[in-house]
């Protein structure tokens, strides 16, 4: 049994590993190999102020891994509205302003604990990868100039996502805050290597765009159907960042997994306000093809350099944790990283 | 954040304040303020010859106590045929011969992890508790014979839920091993202090009982019919224990919870034969009261000496962890059992 650090995982796990990983994994989902637990967000009051307390888990098992993954949230969670834009904070609330977020791996073949570790770098990384196969199977394969929405922890991935699946020449980025995206575009001009310019305006930022990756963590939309042009591409992480009128426009969308489409996942004590309650998918895409369905050729993927398409990367599922897990054992046996924890804390030695 | 073994949970934790503290537990989940999630039982293939590999997670949060809980289980499942019966038997292959079950507990105020524990005694302890519910909302209130079929770890909880809810005369034990029921019943004799008789069948010992429990790992019907006499309580842990025929002879039956009675919980990968997929509860269970509906009184409970009752605990809810785990806590701080483990390696210094 193994401790990692978020550390460890960043030293040994790429992005562009992650994402031949996640195409692999993803295919085993499309033929019903691997298998994700139903995802549950459970939402009641807190004694934290102005907030609401969420416990989420999520979980898969990936059998050609030989890895079991159960990936565990629990967050306090307040809405303030940030220059006029509802948003969603989560609260640094434990024990030295830290947040809580855990991931336990087991071993298929015998049911042992493998591993446990903090979900923050794998979470980027895998949001990122997922991403990236959108990008893989649906953007232009010449797309050379790529436009960033938001500058946090997951728009950083989605620009690493980016580089790893093409070639791109010139990236611009934009979030309402100068100094932040100033910053952001610095950061990622040094570790990309490419041109990184920072944008006045989401519309300027998208104008030449082949690629429009959202990260933000605005509750409402960040793109405007004027914008888009044909051929382009463009990613989503959040429900309602693009709207359902701009969605009409599409001529391809590509859904992460339509079972997580429904809201069916957000279990609400009674009383509690919960706004992310109100932005609903549209019904339309009820029957979009998912990205198992792309990457196992169930679904077309772009059929011409005209084509507008999308990939809504929602709600995350326990396959990628399972599947960049188990890449990660494997890379962090290779560099000799990770503690050992006794096994004996999480075996017993009667029967549940 | 406090890592407790099986022997603190023993030590501290006693089947009458389990029942105590479900009650008011139930209450909360009536009224809609305790939440559960999803519960998902993930069933793949595995290395271990003739078996199946499962990861089952349930959660749930009760804001009364200010936690959240996660219980985690990983295990290799055979189904033998014993003595001419199907039965689901838990591989112990984790290293030592050890079985993988663990619950996690949060604090709703900070979301910072509380504790981590293996769920063995806990497990016992919460289906026992939560039966002992069912006795005391539907059993005769003058009940003094009572019958337990099985002998397993299981069977020993139930007893102990017995004694705390009744006053209970006589018991009577079966199970179809002789050495092994009579072992049960000197074990039982010992530690409830009253007299325990091992029965030749199980119609021996259902015959003069006024409450009848059933902890068996028998995937086939364990009662007849025949043997059910008005005024008698019957209780039933796993799903086929009493078939759907016998269940209509009931006057009144109690489930554990609705929304867990379907068999969407049950998330089996391809080319999977699951033999307990082949159990599908009756519909006309559809409209049944809830253990919550019955100790919140909004569903009524035994209402005259004649009157047939079962309760049908079956499945897991992630309160009674969220609720025993909120005892834990109380009575080891008391008791100053626990080893303290270091938060940092259950927080992290990054936004997920």
């Amino acid at each position: 049994m193994l401790f990692f650090t978020n550390d460890d995982i960043n030293a040994v796990l790429t992005m562009r590993d992650c994402i031949d990983t996640f195409e692999q994994t993803y295919r085993d989902v499309a033929a019903g190999h691997a298998v994700n637990g139903r995802r549950s967000d459970m939402i009641t009051t807190t004694a934290h102020p102005n907030a609401v307390y969420q416990l989420k888990m999520v979980g898969a098992v990936v059998p050609r891994y030989a890895v079991g993954a159960i990936r565990i949230n629990s967050d306090i969670l307040s809405f303030p509205v940030i220059q006029g834009k509802a948003r969603k904070v989560k609260v640094p609330a434990a024990s030295g302003n830290r947040w809580v977020g855990l991931v336990m791996l087991f071993d298929t073949a015998t049911g042992a604990p493998l591993a446990l570790f903090p979900d923050g770098v794998m979470q980027r990384m895998r949001v990122g990868a997922t991403s990236g196969l959108g990008v893989r199977y649906l953007a232009r394969p010449d797309a050379r100039r790529a436009a960033i929405l938001g500058s946090g922890w997951q728009a950083g991935a989605q620009a690493q996502a980016l580089a790893a699946t093409r070639d791109v020449e010139r990236l611009v980025v934009y979030s309402p805050d100068v100094a932040r995206r100033t910053a952001f575009a610095g950061e990622l001009e040094r570790q990309l290597m490419l041109p990184v310019q920072p944008a006045a305006s989401a519309e300027q930022a998208v104008k030449d765009a082949d690629i429009v990756l959202c990260a933000t963590n605005s509750l409402q939309p960040v793109l405007s159907p004027q914008w888009l042009r044909p051929g382009m591409h463009v990613g989503s992480l959040r429900v309602g960042e693009i709207d359902t009128r701009t969605l009409t426009a599409f001529d391809r969308v590509v859904v992460h997994d339509r079972g997580n489409m429904r809201d069916d996942h957000l279990v609400v004590a009674e009383g509690i306000d919960h706004r992310e309650k109100t932005s609903p998918l549209p019904t339309t895409l009820a029957a979009a093809p998912s990205l198992a369905e792309l990457v196992s050729g169930r679904a077309a993927g772009r059929t011409g350099d005209g084509e507008l398409t999308a990939f809504l990367n929602y709600h995350g599922l326990g396959y990628q944790f399972a599947a960049a897990g188990a890449l990660l054992l494997e890379k962090a046996r290779v560099a000799g990283r990770g503690r050992e924890l006794p096994d004996e804390w999480f075996t017993q030695d009667v029967h549940s």
